[in-house]
């Protein structure tokens, strides 16, 4: 077995950098002279304890956290905060929900249980191509908070906009969070699962501003209490150590990169090269209007499932795997995540060209 | 830096068999020729689907668990199912819990959220340093269930028998799961953090009778009900794929070795050692009466924290880390879950030797 690696377009869990895949795989059977993997310590040792304080210092260095909000390392990924954000934040009224994707609408599906969902613009019946813009966005003043998902991993659709409302944003960034700077102090809210952009499934950041903290409803679980959370510092109970070990290995990668600023370089790069390549196509068409498309999930498709299919798999043999689309919007998608290098983007470009070639 | 190890016997999260981790280590890079790492595969993608179905099969015939009840593997640790269980079992009602320790605790005052919790006996005011017997458990025929933890990681103490009730048994073994044979028919619900023998942090196993769930609570988060995740097969959102990854591998392991009934041999071999050695101390004595005692967690102390002190030290010099004992018993705690060899209780018993020759 070689090392030769593929590129890797899944949509989560998705690719991590090579260089941090050889780090851990190096570090893996004795952490700096521990004489133990980073799996085998306690979380309340010391060598842990300064994994987890450089992890979260490294990341609110580089996403610039401000002092008015916790950083916490939790599990259960967007599902959990579903029901964690109306649990903590909604005090049994209303809240904003925009529905411009599937995790959106689930979001606003599982609020239900705990208070009044008020959507503030749902483009699902136009099959989530586009994001509404701020003057379509239907606010209901006593909304607790307005809650979005900043980009559509299925629909590849991102906002190119922060939303003006007078109740805090809520925002769910899994899939493009540390691709670009964000105003952070202008969100109540931030969480993101890991497995896209940060480490291995099985962490979720969340970033709240403390002063929302301590509103939860009475029957809410510990482990999904904010201000329970805060005052134990993620630890009221064992994290996930291995993914918060992994994530630090990346914000280090990152830093190297040249921080959020380097990504979005990259990031804004990456999509032209391969907007621009499927725009020319006589193939190929895009899902996403142009003014919603996302930078980090490319939807594409030829209209013809199986040619579709066909693609999808003249592309694995040469390498570039994960293509397929979600069964949701059929076609395909291309993922291209902060961990995507650039030379995956050209080799896929490359590839859509050969096979135009051979099918017009 | 070497490789060389130590003997470690923190009480979570916990040493792995060094097999299993050179394992890892080996197929880090490229899994199996898929090109990627399983921290980077889609939990909806072939190979992944293949590592999650054998890892629940294996689970399945190493614990003997009947096709009545579902194996599921989740998030959030025991802290979550503090909640999920009485949200999901209790139906508002009573439920019987008997606290022998700090997490039985925990999860008696968590389920007070969700209905009456009757308290079918407690250690607590003796320092929980035993288990009762049958004949003193307070069961209320009202309950809905009987909640226990079969192993006490901070006293050390243990269940020697399964108790008779006549609501269904829900147990806490994160302790000592996989560690003896179990008749998982007799219990309405099982579960554990996988971070002491089985994997690293952030997978919790949950073994749950079927008839058991879709009784939940009307505002149980979807990512809480038993009979949802049941639905899904674990996967209604990304589960934590690393640590089932790692799982299949301890598995596979702990088959060599001759499954649970190789490992309770084990587990009574390196019992004995460790506590023949401590009743002959002239230096050191037991903290659990003699019929509760762990066969996981050995608590022992001078008396004199300064000495116990010096002895936590002496032992770190000599490679054998992590015995200083839970901030609520004080002294030494040596957690020899499945992962530890015998060599590593024989160098401990040594290491007690020497000290005591030094010191009596």
């Amino acid at each position: 077995m070689t090392d030769e690696r593929v590129y890797n377009f899944s949509a989560g869990p998705s690719v991590l950098p090579e260089a941090v895949l050889r780090r851990a795989q190096a570090e893996m059977m004795n952490y700096r002279g521990s004489g133990m993997s980073v799996m085998e310590m306690s979380h309340r040792s010391p060598a842990f304890s300064e994994i987890f304080g450089e992890t979260k210092q490294k990341f609110r260095t580089l996403m610039q956290v401000p002092e008015s909000h916790e950083i916490l390392f939790l599990q259960g990924g967007a599902t959990l905060q579903f029901a964690a954000i109306p649990m903590n934040l909604m005090e049994g009224g209303t809240a904003d929900y925009a529905v411009t994707g599937n995790f959106s609408g689930k979001a606003a599906k599982e609020a239900e249980k705990y208070g009044r969902v008020h959507i503030a613009c749902s483009t699902a019946e136009s099959g989530h191509h586009r994001i509404p813009k701020q003057e379509e966005l239907a606010l209901d003043p006593e909304a607790k908070y307005f809650y979005y998902c900043s980009n559509n991993t299925i629909y590849g659709t991102e906002w190119q906009y922060v939303p003006e409302t007078p109740a805090p944003l809520v925002c769910d960034m899994s899939s493009d969070i540390l691709s670009r700077p964000v105003d952070v102090k202008r969100y109540g809210l931030i969480y993101a699962g890991a497995q896209k952009n940060m480490a291995p499934a099985g962490l979720t950041v969340v970033i709240v501003d403390r002063s929302l903290a301590g509103r939860e409803l009475p029957f809410t679980p510990q482990i999904m209490s904010y201000r329970t959370m805060i005052e134990n510092d993620s630890l009221l109970n064992t994290p996930p150590c291995w993914c918060i070990y992994m994530l630090g290995v990346v914000l280090d990668w990152l830093k190297e990169q040249g921080g959020v600023e380097g990504m979005e370089q990259l990031k804004r790069a990456r999509a032209k090269l391969l907007y621009d390549c499927l725009e020319e196509s006589r193939l190929f068409r895009l899902h996403a209007e142009k003014d919603s498309r996302s930078d980090m999930n490319v939807t594409f498709r030829t209209g013809d499932t199986a040619l579709d299919a066909e693609f999808v798999a003249f592309a694995a043999a040469r390498g570039l795997v994960n293509l397929k689309g979600h069964k949701l919007t059929g076609g395909m998608r291309a993922s291209i995540y902060n961990a995507m290098p650039m030379e995956g983007v050209e080799a896929l470009v490359k590839t859509i060209k050969e096979f135009e070639r051979e099918h017009v």
